[in-house]
């Protein structure tokens, strides 16, 4: 069953299990925030549910609670960060900083982070960006689960891409997968027995898989040497655009552990502690082009009028951070979303820790 | 009928009847390089079959042959050209020239550039960068054309990304729409008299049209104001991922027509003499981040495991550049493909402006 939590609570609550595993007080807040903020804006599958992962990760040393960013290559406009294995999150964090600085002093930041680890959304780091009135991007790989064109064996990540850029009434977040659906929706449709509503997954290269209890098939999407894989964004065929998809991963591919030389997606394994994903952070100035509250306003303007276009009966215009928009106006005033079994493996994190649970989720 | 011809006296023609229009040597030089670099790498549609719409424009007056582009801001790091709605194809060489110049003194170059023309693939700009060995990515807008999810009509141009990477045995190029095919593929099918074999054309917002003699829906594509568009690269439904096509596509508009200041894709119509497209231009320099031999060589690698995964029976792996690098070692053997139709359109032009061709189409 899902309940409603106070997000401040709950925020606090993450705060002290961070400061119990070692992180500093600094450190265990910035992660509280993307987490809080991840389900604030209705992404449940990144924020607290995700604790139980890093958890794992933190007892087993894949995850290294001392580390800390290291820059090893910089000019004006760029810089290599080796995350030595440390928090995806702070990572994260550390390396947006980097590009919006250098944004701020020279136009354009374009970091690339190697040996990171699971980073959460990559939209939370475009947005520290459009915060600071800049245009914001960010890019994670991943382990294999797209299939490349023609390709019966998945290849790619799930490899997404955020892109963030001041507006009114709110920011203009895009951030998504280029594979048609990250892994962690096929997860949510198999917890709810719901069977998969579009060619998600495929088998043998192009045979779809819709079926939610074919547990053989989905069981083997984890599994980089199955022949089953996600379809990337455009399906399997070329009629449909599924190069499309299957080359902007590659592009991910090059802004994150190509340039970065770190692991890139085939050398990316869960089980492996001397391997972490790569991340990419480009932080642009709008005012090297011209004057930055004209260029929002018109930017606005522009979304506004698709806003406003004639649609299908029944359905709404949603422009790239509407629905998030929403989703923070209802969760700030009525809570974030947990689902009792994410509660309970909360709980039993903190309870292990000495972190005493009970104030924060009466 | 479609037939062979030299691609070297093809482009001797071109050049000849651009000087003929008034452009000067290295400005008819470039233009011919352009088309006939498109046709030999296998895209007729974009390279000489081009010819007879840009003349149309020169002759109304809406390229502008005597314009040039110019610099009206710019940093160490980027620049707003205005180009004064002259050819597209020298805007489009002179903006990746200044982004090329900024990256190989300041590691990046980005290049905003508004009141251009019809610069034909976008790739080819994209690949101007990796020739130098540098990354390179080029986009336009275009007139509405895409569906924004859920809308009845069109907004967004077909916006298309190009991104191109140095790698062995041959640069890395992808050149795609943000729509699922760009308008050019319509237009091909209605001519082989076949119908469409996926969603490429929606009315009413996610009623598929199929029908190659469905002139109706079909002709409307080209009035902004009718309920029928195209499909953005992952369909009309959500479910399919329609809204990261058209996400790509609005981030499109952000780096060609919003930072530039200039048209957006409604803004700009084919009739209106004083509006045109608006692009952008980035190049970034690896060696930035690492050595680039290295960089290089992993990335080669990567692309070869794609290459070499297991496949769908009778199928092959390509990786972008791939189908190109074919056409181009085809074309360059047995000459560019040109249909009897764009033939005669070149020699109606060349007669009109006093221009001889018969030397180069024996």
């Amino acid at each position: 069953m899902i309940k409603r939590y106070d997000s401040d609570k709950m925020k606090q609550l993450v705060f002290n299990i961070y400061q119990a595993y070692g992180f500093s007080d600094d450190e265990s807040e910035k992660v509280a925030h993307t987490l809080i903020y991840t389900d604030l804006h209705g992404i449940e599958s990144h924020g607290v549910q995700r604790m139980v992962m890093y958890d794992h990760f933190i007892q087993n040393g894949k995850i290294r609670v001392k580390s800390q960013p290291e820059i090893v290559k910089q000019t004006d406009v760029s810089a290599v960060v080796d995350a030595h294995f440390g928090l995806g999150q702070l990572n994260g964090i550390y390396s947006m900083e980097v590009a919006i600085k250098k944004a701020k002093e020279h136009g354009v930041g374009i970091v690339t982070t190697r040996h990171s680890g699971h980073y959460g959304i990559a939209g939370y780091y475009a947005n520290m960006a459009a915060e600071q009135g800049l245009i914001g991007m960010s890019s994670t790989n991943s382990r294999p689960a797209m299939l490349p064109t023609h390709a019966t064996k998945a290849f790619v990540g799930t490899n997404p891409i955020a892109f963030a850029m001041p507006a009114k009434p709110h920011t203009f977040i895009f951030d998504a997968a280029t594979s048609t659906v990250p892994q962690g929706k096929i997860e949510v449709y198999r917890k709810l027995e719901k069977d998969l509503p579009a060619l998600w997954v495929a088998k043998n290269g192009d045979e779809p898989v819709y079926d939610h209890n074919d547990t053989h098939d989905l069981d083997l999407l984890r599994d980089p040497e199955a022949n089953v894989g996600l379809a990337p964004l455009g399906g399997v065929s070329e009629a449909t655009g599924s190069h499309k998809g299957f080359g902007l991963g590659i592009i991910v591919e090059v802004f994150t552990s190509i340039l970065s030389m770190g692991n890139t997606s085939t050398e990316i394994s869960p089980a492996d502690l001397q391997v972490g994903p790569s991340q990419s952070f480009i932080a642009i100035d709008p005012a090297i082009f011209g004057d930055k509250d004209q260029i929002v306003n018109r930017f606005s303007e522009y979304l506004q009028n698709i806003r406003e276009l004639p649609a299908i009966p029944g359905k709404t215009i949603y422009v790239h951070g509407d629905k998030e928009a929403i989703a923070y106006a209802d969760r700030k005033k009525n809570g974030i979303e947990i689902d009792d079994h994410t509660l309970e493996e909360i709980m039993t994190i903190a309870q292990r820790l000495g972190v005493d649970y009970k104030p924060f989720i009466g």
